[in-house]
């Protein structure tokens, strides 16, 4: 995508479910809503407040899926939720419609599963939250160990917090790598974690397993 | 706060109001939340959908700033309706008696005004976004320039993002560094950013000059 053919307005639809995660869904809303022209929407199959994993945090859906048809930037959070909105075939006829004619199609974290349930993944190079990446081949994905991959039009990002770099990098893509800067100063990410513990790579290997067993992935 | 003082359950208290910026109260919930004895409210002086910035996304208060009378934990967002919010005298006064018994009192960007208006701030080191760094003599805060300041039991937070490095800090005075850095591994906080260009220390400074320039505190 050159930035020559960026739509204005960039209608921008993110994917809400009940038990999502909710900084999946909104690490990259506060990246992408301050793109030149872009419309934001949060979308569901049932419009309303959609209920974060573990009775979490409330996001309000305020349109149906069908107020947004073709959308040009699709997210898609995770969350322990995403494996009952697989099984929501007004939601996943409305990824695979969206998905073809949009001009970015994005995951974060468990978000790869949904759009694996769409049939996306198929043939594609993907990463997920690191405890659900033995999932991805299941979809017909090569699993790649990283932030996040782009690859052609499907962009995906490891878990969680790893949605904030990849809408700057799709950022970057989509109007330029000034205007990409210019929104990582505005939200001051300037990331100083306190512990280097964010990758299984790095982290104690007793502390990885105690978090691999405790996910829903464990033994899958 | 030592670990072993650390109460159960942990009632935690996220302010909600109109025109707040999600990322700033969605990051420390996704970091708080995974705390042990963790309960999590969403208040506001009026429960209900509270919309973000911008006509943003809304994140629901589910509760009334009264039914949560005693918080362990009580986290600010900014956003730029936090001016407005400072205005309203039934959450200043909450704002004051939740600090009197909290174990923490703590605010993200902006929030930190928001703490200022309360009188929270008097005679404290503070901090909050870069463009707002101005404001906090104001109310009779010392700035400083860092990811986040602990002066007592009081946290403030630089620009939207640093709410996550907070956030991590504060677990692991809360409930120890294992725990913490247990939960950075579950939400993959092993951040990558595309650009470095999230400090105004570092950034071209033409880019720090048109950013500031477009925030609400230019010129103030």
């Amino acid at each position: 995508m050159s930035t020559s053919a960026t739509p204005n307005p960039l209608r921008i639809a993110f994917v809400l479910f009940e038990g999502l995660d909710a900084q999946d869904a909104v690490g990259p809303y506060e990246v992408l809503r301050w793109l030149p022209g872009a419309e934001v929407s949060f979308v569901a199959s049932v419009p309303g407040p959609k209920r974060g994993e573990r009775g979490g945090l409330c996001l309000l859906a305020e349109h149906d899926l069908d107020a947004v048809a073709r959308p040009d930037v699709v997210v898609v959070p995770g969350g322990s939720g995403e494996l009952a909105a697989r099984g929501d075939q007004k939601l996943i006829a409305w990824l695979r419609a969206a998905h073809e004619t949009s001009a970015w199609t994005v995951s974060v974290c468990t978000g790869a599963l949904l759009l694996g349930a769409a049939g996306l993944l198929q043939g594609q190079r993907a990463t997920t939250h690191w405890t659900a990446m033995a999932e991805l081949p299941k979809f017909g994905a090569t699993p790649v160990s990283a932030r996040y991959v782009f690859d052609g039009k499907l962009v995906t990002s490891a878990g969680v917090s790893a949605g904030i770099d990849m809408a700057l990098a799709l950022a970057a893509r989509i109007a330029g790598p000034e205007i990409a800067q210019a929104i990582q100063l505005g939200i001051e990410y300037d990331p100083q974690p306190p512990f280097d513990a964010g990758s299984p790579k790095r982290c104690p290997p007793e502390l990885a397993k105690m978090v691999y067993a405790a996910s829903r992935f464990a033994g899958a």
